[in-house]
């Protein structure tokens, strides 16, 4: 195994060959999930902690599921059920469930840079699960199984990106992603939902989505917040759809073998229509499938190593 | 096993011999709950889904004991806690969960229908634990249960129901299945809240409860809820104790043999006085009990399934 | 194993050699917490219900978490997220929990009383996890351990508990417990925060901090409540910082030797700074590890005994 962090944060600082050894993790994880008793031992005994400051079902789902198919201990802590409210800091809170046993901390908060500021501070493992507009590595991770799964090699596939890439840590994370692997990266949507350093990002930038779906492999949609537009950052809902919206006709042009994905969950009818959603080209549900396994092979790198270092004994 | 059903949504499309088969599994089920290590493996690796839209302590925790009595992973998602705020669809969600794996989706939701809808359009088994007024069956069978674990046969019974009929989905459920097992099911209560299908609901009907007390052998009676006063559906509070709450008197005049049962959680001296709730004719506590044991022969039922077509290899 | 009892409810009525046995049979539980796989099959098959009437993190994880480690199966209700909204009466709810299954019930309530009335009327073991202003004995067993691991004995050590000590739960179980152990305590905090019986409690009084430092072996630090200066019984956060603040200078006064703790979460900055906090003679993190030995060592002494029992058979 040469996963050798202490931390899982985002994709930004993790070489090809790391991001290669976690998919090939992933396939095995896959396959444990086919069997009828979809559980293995390996991480019995260790305590797995999803701390989450916003509110998440999936995620916290997935990871939850994915601890459990591991036999660890998994407890999650959300904001509004805790003590957070009585005031105690971020660090005070993950030293706690350091103290108390955690092997891997999973962080969801709303700042950027919270996973790696715990990473820094305790010596239990940090798997980042969204910080921010920043990173959410294990969606782009379930992001690039998937588009592997279906295609093949990620090298020389051309990925679109579609939405608030401005505040989107989905979109982020898969750049980062799929440009160590060889993609090339587009984006598509308004020109006020795009980020003020998209210059470095190395994509190519389209405001014009019917110019962006050219010539695509993948067209990965992303949510879009409702209230963002009452800030004033798109027009409306419905120019939104039309202008941005992932339709019939839209889907038609792109060809029967470019992908569809989208992280969910999904406002159906606004960014992405039924139609597509559910259509054959779709893999948005395998994707949900497939995060279950990412996030297993993520587990079982972090805290699977001391258990490796003792066998070799 | 004779059952066969991906689903168990309510007891109108269930055969006498299904009700009897889940009865009878039940028992062994219970036997488990009487021993000191109160824990068998049978679902070892399979997945239940607690998807609560509606507030519940005592059924979520039911079935959350009788997977976990059973070795199941459970997962529970409450409205509150969830993406569901987020606008996502019920079907969005439930997708989401079997997609990771869920083997059972057991769902309750204000919706009548919301079970059956699902039930339609996911493969994952799904176990109706409440849907509006219209059905609640795990309740009905371990009423049933109760009632034939202290009298022995159903068939020949008198069964009363007492209290808000209209809105109830355990007097519904208890009427299919008691009427199924041949018990004589007579319902008591206020005019106002009287379905207004009552007639084809194969019942006698009381709006005088102590004529309905007349001759019976079991009386069940129904949790009043207070905001269905302020809406003008019976006089006050106090009216209501006096015309249809089970009393001392009441208890004395059906008899030592009649048995009285109440679905929980109670307003003790409202609907149902404390002496009644504590006295020996009293089965409330065992109703409980039961409703452990139901809810694991119905997972096993369901969820266990393929590991039996597996023994037989 | 001579813990004879069904409950455990406070210090006040439990013997010294009670308190040695479970602090022995905590020393027991963290060697377990140390190794690679931090699970035993103890308690497997049990049930534990974690019923918080409180906001807790840190309580009720830890109970939690001592719960897995033993095998046990844990469940927690949370005043929010349950019926209790419906007006289900507290014994009701224990009532159902204790029929369901369950063989420890382990409750937070804001009533001082509310676990000793649970404990008279189910036949379930009750666990306190802190009542009202009243007891919280589990904490002041893992003061009592942490105090015991670092310095030896308890008898004869002089320990300082400081802040306000009229409204903890913290500092009455601890008064208890040292005193039977023949420690000497002290409390130090404004007049207003000192309990109306005070007198009978067998303690030291300070009001004057530094004065009451002159000679400890142990400063036992308490979390202040903001909203109790809104009531004006501090005058405010600045002075009572001045005032009854733990800080650099207080902490190099008392001497090397002198032990910190704090229960948790701390006010960094009011009642306790963070070079205090954090200083090689803090064991506040240490405090929270002990913790849940000591709850593993009561869930085994309370819900262990019928296993024991039948291996003698």
């Amino acid at each position: 195994m040469s996963l050798k962090r202490k931390d899982f944060l985002g994709l930004y600082n993790v070489s090809k060959e790391e991001i290669n050894e976690i998919l090939d993790t992933a396939v095995a994880m896959k396959d444990i999930l086919t069997r009828t008793v979809k559980k293995v031992p390996t991480l019995r005994g260790k305590t797995v902690i999803n701390l989450f400051y916003e509110p998440s079902t999936r995620t916290k789902f997935s990871f939850n599921l994915a601890a459990k198919r591991l036999s660890a201990d998994v407890m999650s802590i959300s904001k509004s059920s805790s003590s957070i409210a009585k005031g105690e800091s971020l660090l005070d809170t993950a030293k706690t469930m350091e103290v108390m046993g955690a092997d891997v901390v999973v962080i969801r908060h709303s700042a950027p840079g919270a996973a790696k500021f715990l990473a820094e501070n305790i010596s239990a493992s940090v798997l980042n699960a969204g910080d921010g507009a920043h990173a959410h590595p294990t969606q782009a991770l379930l992001d690039i199984y998937s588009i592997k799964e279906k295609l093949g090699e990620i090298a020389g596939l051309k990925v679109l990106i579609v939405g608030d890439i401005a505040h989107s840590r989905v979109a982020r994370s898969n750049i980062w992603g799929l440009n160590k692997l060889g993609a090339e990266v587009s984006v598509a949507g308004p020109q006020t939902l795009m980020p003020r350093e998209i210059e470095k990002m190395d994509v190519n930038v389209y405001t014009d989505l019917d110019q962006a779906l050219e010539n695509v492999d993948v067209v990965n949609i992303l949510r879009i917040q409702m209230e963002r537009q009452e800030r004033g950052l798109f027009p409306s809902i419905r120019e939104y759809r039309e202008i941005y919206g992932m339709n019939a006709e839209r889907l038609e042009r792109i060809g029967k073998n470019a992908m569809i994905m989208h992280p969910g969950p999904m406002n159906r009818g606004i960014e992405i229509e039924s139609s597509v959603a559910d259509s054959p080209q779709s893999v948005i549900t395998e994707q949900v499938k497939n995060g279950v396994a990412i996030r297993m092979a993520l587990l079982y790198l972090l805290a699977g190593r001391e258990i490796d270092n003792e066998d070799l004994n």
